[in-house]
């Protein structure tokens, strides 16, 4: 037994402790009465940094709600590895619906139930207890640290990236780990290597001065519902191809490798459709479901309206109509290229007697790719085999997160998701939980990720 | 001067101050708490029947508001004509835009401004004058009359198909005219061959078994607003032609003698364009756009909804989608027939992954359709060229008026409309108002046609 694991034995009930009084914070980042709560939880993140023996530990300003940084520097010769995770939580709402108190948790059958339990205190605690572990065990870390924790991630970072850019030499690093995701099961280990970005845009059509007598008018006058029908439905072919010149131009293509990766991935088409209560699939053809959900773009209306929607009949025939996109990017789309091909697309395709508005929203991400032999993925994968005894799976979200591209762009560095929470743990949701088996081996994970870096 | 002209001219004082009395009554049917004004507005015409000559008059039950019976058939071998209208108006609301009291009437510059001043108490008026003027001025009339003034037209009449048909007998006649209509202008009449059919549907689309993340299913799993938009659209072709099969089996087709009628009517494009404020008109290939709105049945979607409606963006990937439609059909179309056409056609082209509903809606009417040289309007095209000095056009309405249907199907006489109103007098809007001009023209008229249709 190497000493930073029996350092890790003998101090679990304390790290444990230590995680209730974390998730005790109501660090709410999306409500302005808990904006000192987040920077409570900042501070209380601060202070752990330095009793695990970090160093240059500092609460940083931003535009909104503040980013801890924490350093150690002395292993010349060795790689800088950033740490990222984030210390504020979702909001709790709806309240009735949890068990107990979110914010007073308790330890139950190997869970600790609170908001923020998983996602993300439970599993940032982790790196931090490895460090010290590390520290304390071996007196030095077997590469240089620094930390980057955040308290707006769950408002989506809205003020990190004039900070990042502002601090790019004080964050400047060989490798980042995001303490921030999941792993496939409790036996199973998985990489991430990607996440979609995100287009989001609005269709406005508009037809007469005013609503019109369907009678009057009707078969004569241009109809908006009709326009925008004729508009959505020439995007997506009846068998789900998207249909948008250029759409596809600048798509990653899926290698065979990678396409054996993903087939390597245990589905269950059946249980799919029951769980989803839907009696057929439904997308880009010559793919499978896991290719078009992770990694292949797509288009999907959020939303539709126009005229009337109440109860009966109303004999009108509107002069508006509106629907919400969203494009969900692989790389290496950008999404305001993406917003002005479907522009070009709608005004190409619309019908006459309309005039049509397309408005980029402001919601936007690029997407992220990481090759699977990237050296970090090479040292998480030895590192999941050893813990797990199996291979990981190399897995991709259809979610997108904005920080990978910014400190990718900004720091020209590939993060890497190395994190022990499980999908069912509730997260943005009532009850959400952790489990102390992910939290000691995430701290056994890190531990050994650390020394495997350090090998170089 | 014959004597009901030189009757009219004597006693046109007294007509206008009935009027007035008449629209006092604030008889809007579509209000409970109006409804003993309806019934008032039924005992004003019953007495006012009487005091112009009628006999057998009688206020009959509905299950819903009153009808008005009198008759006068004295005429042996004459035909027997059906005086149709109704004595409720519509609501007043707005009535901050009404510039006066809607129930408390002044004449100026000609016109009495009230709520139910043309339509229809103005118009159904006139015959009762008409009537009294014939019976005062020469002791007689020169055909059989019977009259049928209803209280719920503003409504959709919906308690009177029972009545008639439990009434056939009673109301059995040789023509129908109905007073509750209007002239092309002031200075060129019309005659209204048609009014078209309704059938209304709506369709619901449902997905998955809840609204879901449009980032982990997008691309994956059917989108209920795709597979709406793909069966609008399937519905009608770019250019607007109507794409259900079946759709056109029935319909009677316009002969050259009908398109020609219809281009005979001045029609300035630019100014209809510019009066709806849009650049382009739309509408089935091959018909002008009257014979689009007038003769070609339409199918236009009256509101559709589904998804995120708000402000921003919502990456959703919604399980529901909802559309409305009204159909607007023609001779020889059947409402219920062509719902389900529309039900199998939407079958056909829905895509998979989606269960979709097609439910008919409740309101519905049959077209209705009179031959232009229909002895009935043989009389009134000579009674209105006498009367304007000049030919009537022959128009059509794209509106549904289910009456027309209701007394053929049960009487077996096609209505004729003969009456004075203008389009232009607000009907159903604030300040509606009556031309005394068209009310003094209109019992001229009436006299006229009786005379005529008693010529045999």
């Amino acid at each position: 037994m190497s000493h930073w694991e029996t350092y890790l034995n003998e101090n679990q009930d304390r790290f444990v402790t230590e995680l209730i009084d974390f998730v005790r914070i109501p660090s709410i980042s999306s409500l302005p009465e808990h904006a000192s709560d987040v920077q409570q939880a900042g501070e209380w993140v601060a202070a752990r940094l330095e009793t695990a023996g970090l160093e240059n530990i500092e609460i940083m300003p931003t535009a909104g709600h503040p980013v801890v940084y924490a350093d150690w520097l002395h292993a010349p010769g060795k790689p800088t590895v950033l740490i990222y995770g984030h210390f504020d939580v979702q909001p709790v709402d709806p309240l009735h619906l949890w068990a107990r108190d979110p914010f007073d948790p308790v330890v139950e059958n190997g869970r600790i139930t609170a908001r923020g339990a998983s996602d993300d205190k439970g599993n940032m605690f982790v790196p931090i207890v490895a460090m010290e572990a590390l520290l304390r065990s071996r007196g030095s870390l077997p590469v240089n640290i620094k930390c980057l924790f955040e308290g707006q991630e769950e408002i989506g970072s809205p003020h990190l990236p004039p900070f990042i850019v502002a601090n790019k030499d004080k964050f400047s690093c060989d490798y980042i780990v995001s303490s921030d995701g999941s792993q496939w099961s409790e036996s199973q280990p998985c990489i991430w290597l990607s996440t979609k970005g995100l287009s989001a845009l609005q269709i406005d059509v508009k037809g007469a001065r005013g609503d019109l007598h369907s009678g009057v008018y009707g078969g004569a006058v241009a109809n908006p519902l009709h326009a925008l029908a004729y508009i959505l439905s020439s995007m997506r072919s009846a068998d789900g191809k998207i249909l948008v010149e250029g759409f596809f131009a600048d798509v990653v293509p899926l290698s065979d490798d990678d396409r054996t990766k993903i087939a390597e991935i245990p589905y269950d088409e059946a249980q799919f459709m029951a769980d989803l209560q839907v009696s057929a699939l439904y997308g880009e053809p010559g793919y499978t479901t896991y290719e078009r959900s992770w990694a292949r773009p797509t288009l999907e209306i959020n939303g539709v309206w126009g005229g009337f929607q109440g109860d009966g009949v109303k004999t009108v025939l509107p002069n508006e109509a509106h629907a919400k996109i969203t494009c969900r990017l692989v790389a290496n789309q950008g999404p305001d290229k993406i917003a002005d091909l479907i522009r070009a697309h709608v005004e190409k395709v619309v019908p006459p007697g309309v005039t049509v508005t397309v408005t980029q929203l402001a919601s936007k991400a690029d997407p992220y790719l990481m090759a699977s032999d990237h050296p970090a993925n090479q040292a998480a994968h030895e590192v999941l085999e050893e813990l797990y005894g199996c291979s990981p799976f190399y897995v991709r979200t259809g979610g997108s997160v904005p920080i990978y591209r910014l400190l990718l762009d900004n720091l020209g560095v590939y993060p890497l998701t190395f994190a022990f929470g499980l999908e069912d743990e509730n997260l943005h949701a009532p009850n959400e939980f952790y489990r102390l088996s992910s939290f000691r081996r995430g701290q056994h994970g890190y531990c050994m990720l650390l020394e495997r870096l350090g090998q170089g």
